[in-house]
């Protein structure tokens, strides 16, 4: 095993991004994905982009009317495809976009990620007023994920 | 205030950059400290290396005895050298060492942050058996840093 005294720094980098967007959250998805779409360009390696529609957040009308789930679903796929288009844009040459549902930090870790197998997880902060705490779906990514998580604040 | 549909992605780079490291835990620090050394050299910009002697880890006969306390920070002094000459020697211009003492993930989000001004933090995770949950004081660091924070998994 190397100890320090016979270490010498070798180049570490990222080969496969995902990044977290929050559908409702622009301003905290915002830097995440410029963040993820610099280094997925420079690196010019594979971007995932997911979102999850957060079925907790509906209510047992919205759940039960196949309607209102359904105009959900293509929302967030809809919104999704528009991150997709802005990597591509900025020339990011990979991109795949991913929709799930459930719980964000959960779907993310036990769904998206095996799915993807990204290394480097990139997700936004909430900022609330007077802390810098970060949301508990981040949170729980940053706990569990297998793979580095980057926390991106403004 | 922008919004999606009106968004163009723009660079997101980090411009100074501070890396804990953990002097119980080279396996852990390494692949924080060479994605750390990889990013400054990249982008040419200034690197911190901190690590914190953790005083709550002496004994009360530790504690009392100057002798050993000395020592201690002398080992942590050196250690925090060591780690910066590496980073020198792979090609990082701008490198400040910084060693302080308390709980690392207050020490550093309370003092060394505010000194530095870092707006990346990277911190290693340490790995526990069929685990991949990060220590109590990583776990400290992305909640109450005031910056981004990286946590490198190997």
């Amino acid at each position: 095993m190397t100890t320090l005294d016979d270490f010498t720094v070798q180049i570490h980098r990222y080969n496969r991004i995902l990044v977290t967007i929050d559908s409702d959250d622009f301003i905290s998805s915002k830097p995440a994905f410029e963040y993820a779409c610099t280094t997925a360009k420079m690196y010019q390696i594979p971007l995932g982009i997911v979102s999850i529609l957060e079925t907790g957040d509906l209510n047992i009308f919205q759940t039960l009317s196949p309607d209102v789930l359904s105009q959900q679903r293509a929302d967030v796929a809809n919104l999704v495809d528009t991150y997709a288009d802005k990597a591509r844009e900025f020339g990011v040459l990979d991109v795949t976009p991913y929709v799930s549902e459930g719980k964000p930090g959960r779907t993310v870790v036990d769904q998206v990620i095996p799915e993807f197998k990204p290394d480097l997880l990139v997700v936004g902060s909430e900022r609330k007023a007077n802390a810098n705490a970060i949301g508990s779906q981040a949170s729980y990514m940053v706990r569990y994920a297998p793979c580095s998580v980057i926390v991106v604040r403004n």
